[in-house]
């Protein structure tokens, strides 16, 4: 029997694929050539004495040298650290030192900003094309990466053979809006299972981002988020073109889609936004996800073309659920799009359930919030090292992931909230995330977060802060809000009793709306 | 971490899909009432002493309670034996002994010839709705189907949470045109990842028998040759409608098509035919395989709207390819047309070899042939109580099929015949799967099995058994395939030394030209 691991893929890929090519900073390696490549590393990597459980972290933005070192120290048995670098500076110095990085791999973007740590890592490896620089003294070994990957030869590591598929492959920290980061541990079964398991929940649906083995895949997720979400693994699984974007920009994105003909691509809201911002941008396949999807983003979005899904997971349960059109439902209605906005389905050998504060699963009546609770083959074990915390949220095999959501009649999940972020007014519970939504469907609104203010009587309150892109005021939105409420969109107890106007929203190195920040600014000023 | 268990589907489906159908027999049930039923089955069966490991033997076409034992032996951890019913009778019995059958469930259909089994296995259960036959006397216990379940309780049976994803679910008899039966035991995680795995390829390839949410499946291939080429799971696992067709012949299935809605189907290339020769059937997809597929079936297929895609693998392998046409093939071609008759790609996670006699990887050149070695995370671990039959197919981690194939320059497989049923003319080899795939498309020949017969000379030349569908003879038989040579299709010395003209071409139990039988008959004859 074989093995389910991370470079099997590649295995394969060679044999059906050898010719199919991935793009990346101007240049183009065929399957084979990519292949070779890895192998060079890995036999360098192993003469350097990097062997089963070496810790190596990689500071780099979506490069085909990062898809490398996925597949090199996957066959060496070596963990990728694949590093948050949107965690403040001491954070990520902190992931660094709690995994054990006994290697560091940065790119020319990020070099800089790691120097004061040359002394603190033992082996450092450049990502550069620029090889006339200077090596760090301070560190033990320092190699240009494609110095390292010439001196190795050309064949299959021995150590690959001994590589299980429960053996550990990667390990990432989230950001964690509050306290330290917390590692989790990727095995290469579960890995793989929960990545791939997202694109054939996508196949098996024939609305929104479906993928096929004749799409043009680019991910702008970065590969330090679940590996771009998947993307350093299916592509080469199903023998697709890929092309990874480097550090470009909404238009340098852009003219990669146009000049590579790309037609699937993931990307958080915030992306898709500057994107749609771009002329010419459009007719393309899109997944993405992260927080509740505001129906002016999807219209918009749906006007130019983009056939878009929406996902649930996270870095510490993987995917879990992706929208879909109710098959009883005519693709080609309001209905429809409405649907992808808000009706996720689990993956297929994914368990969702919603509970009360008793434990017993809510009626799905498309209203009762109660916490997301989820199942899968490839829950990871929990957080390394840190036993409390992963008691509190994996319990008998389910992981409890501190959202508020509910199930609509047609069993399709919603997630409104995390519990944390929602209000709880009156005794009865404001998921802020929908409300968001709901607000930011007034057009002179840009962006905007909901937050509670201690209320005497009510306990808490909702307080919007708004970004706006046009000129409105606090009664022109809680007019509107009043005309929802008559549509049967929300409940009237749930328009905020305060607005604030702001320049700017502060939003976390995942680019979700930055909650804490605006409770310490906000909370008890009003 | 959930198990990847058969139950767990059914436990998925019933959250996300409680109201989609199971169509059987004229009646419908809801993915909830199916469950119900499953779990007072499993109950009662438990009261009478089932547990795991018990070999519960089933006799059916396929019928909801064919599929509901799937489900009830899974949450029970018995080993549900899908009895072959197109085996010798005394090989069926042979089977049953050798799998340790202590229940036999038989349906209305196959009672009467089970009558002399009764005293010989201890438990029968029947699978009928006319609850006035008397039941056996000679069995230890007997019950009919409907009263067993009737005295089940309605909850969870307590062994569930025990089983485990290496368990054994399930064992199957292949037929074996030489010897005895040989047994393959699939175990729970195995034959549910090898099962899917050919729908995601299928989904993830967009033209031919891609499959989705929103078909309507039914499946021709009997639930014992590999569940139905996993459509035991497959729907229920994707939470779609399925349609039982029983014991309905051709016309009968048409009706079902055109009543319920079917746009999705799996059958052997004879039950194509026949449906091509029904008026009205065409504007499906069709998932075939087991045999080289001619080309005139094809064309007549797709002239009926028919998209096919054409399977490679068996029991003893599971799912191993599927045709495809090629990512840089416009679909609507004739070249598209042709490759989905011959261009096979491993389903993702398989490796495919074809080797030489000295075990080195055949060139990817469209002609040179080899032995078909097989690598995937589902092959079976061998022969049931077999270890000799064993050791010659399962060889490090491979499955050594025992087919001649080809790769095409594109590296797309194409399986050509059985080794054993290859003709060996002066050192060359003659795959007579493929030559027989070139006469029929004469359009005066029905069906043709290319045999050898001794030569003094030439060690062995090929024989043609024909049945014709119109006037035809040996000499216009050969200018058709002198044709074809000038063309490029074949080699001359291809060209049978003789014909047989026949009525009927005798068949195994699997619906494939019974070889064996027409070189008892005839090899020594000519």
């Amino acid at each position: 029997m074989k093995k389910f691991v991370v470079h099997q893929l590649l295995h394969h890929a060679i044999i059906t694929h050898p010719e199919q090519v991935i793009v990346s900073d101007g240049k183009v390696f065929t399957y084979k050539q990519f292949y070779t490549r890895v192998l060079k590393l890995a036999n360098s990597l192993s003469k350097q004495g990097v062997k089963k459980g070496t810790v190596i972290g990689v500071l780099d933005v979506n490069s085909h040298r990062f898809l490398e070192m996925h597949y090199a120290c996957s066959m060496l048995g070596a963990v990728l650290h694949t590093i948050n670098f949107r965690l403040a500076p001491e954070q990520m110095v902190y992931s660094m030192v709690h995994a054990g990085d006994e290697w560091v791999f940065v790119s020319d973007v990020f070099a800089p900003a790691v120097k004061p740590l040359f002394s603190k890592f033992p082996h450092w490896v450049f990502m550069s094309d620029n090889r006339n620089q200077k090596l760090p003294e301070e560190a033990q070994k320092a190699f240009f990466y494609e110095d390292l990957l010439e001196q190795g030869e050309e064949k299959e590591v021995d150590e690959t053979e001994k590589i299980e598929e429960n053996d550990v492959f990667s390990i990432f920290y989230t950001t964690g809006t509050t306290g330290k980061p917390k590692g989790i541990q990727y095995k290469h079964h579960t890995i793989l299972h929960g990545s791939i398991q997202l694109f054939h929940h996508l196949a098996l649906h024939e609305y929104g981002a479906r993928v096929s083995s004749r799409d043009v895949y680019m991910p702008l997720i970065p590969f330090f988020h679940i590996h771009a979400w998947g993307m350093a693994f299916f592509p080469i699984y199903v023998g697709a073109k890929l092309v990874l974007p480097g550090a470009a920009d909404p238009a340098g994105q852009l003219r990669l889609i146009q000049k590579e003909k790309i037609s699937w691509m993931n990307m958080v809201p915030t992306q898709l936004q500057m994107l749609l911002d771009q002329k010419g941008f459009g007719n393309i396949k899109v997944l993405t996800g992260g927080s509740p999807f505001a129906s002016g983003i999807a219209k918009k979005a749906h006007q130019a073309g983009v056939a878009f899904s929406l996902i649930y997971g996270g870095s510490d349960q993987l995917g879990t659920a992706i929208s879909i059109v109710p098959e009883d439902v005519d693709p080609d209605t309001e209905e429809a799009l409405e649907w992808r906005r808000v009706g996720m389905r689990p993956l297929p050998l994914v368990e969702v359930s919603v509970k009360d504060k008793e434990g017993h699963e809510v009626p799905h009546d498309g209203e009762t919030l109660g916490s997301v609770w989820v199942r899968s083959p490839w829950l990871p074990d929990g957080y390394y090292k840190e036993p409390e915390i992963t008691k509190e949220h994996f319990i008998d095999g389910w992981f409890r992931t501190g959202d508020l959501g509910f199930f609509h009649k047609n069993h399709l999940l919603y997630v409104a909230d995390r519990e944390g972020d929602a209000i709880k007014s009156g005794g009865e519970w404001i998921p802020t995330g929908m409300l968001e939504a709901l607000i930011s469907e007034h057009p002179a609104v840009a962006q905007v977060a909901v937050i509670p203010k201690k209320d005497e009587h009510w306990g808490q309150r909702p307080l919007a802060v708004v970004k706006t892109s046009g000129k409105v005021d606090e009664k022109a939105i809680s007019d509107f809000l009043l005309s929802k409420v008559r549509e049967g969109k929300l409940a009237k107890f749930w328009i905020p009793d305060a607005f604030i106007f702001v320049d700017d929203i502060p939003l976390t190195s995942a680019g979700k709306l930055n909650k804490k920040v605006l409770r310490d600014r906000y909370s008890e000023t009003v």
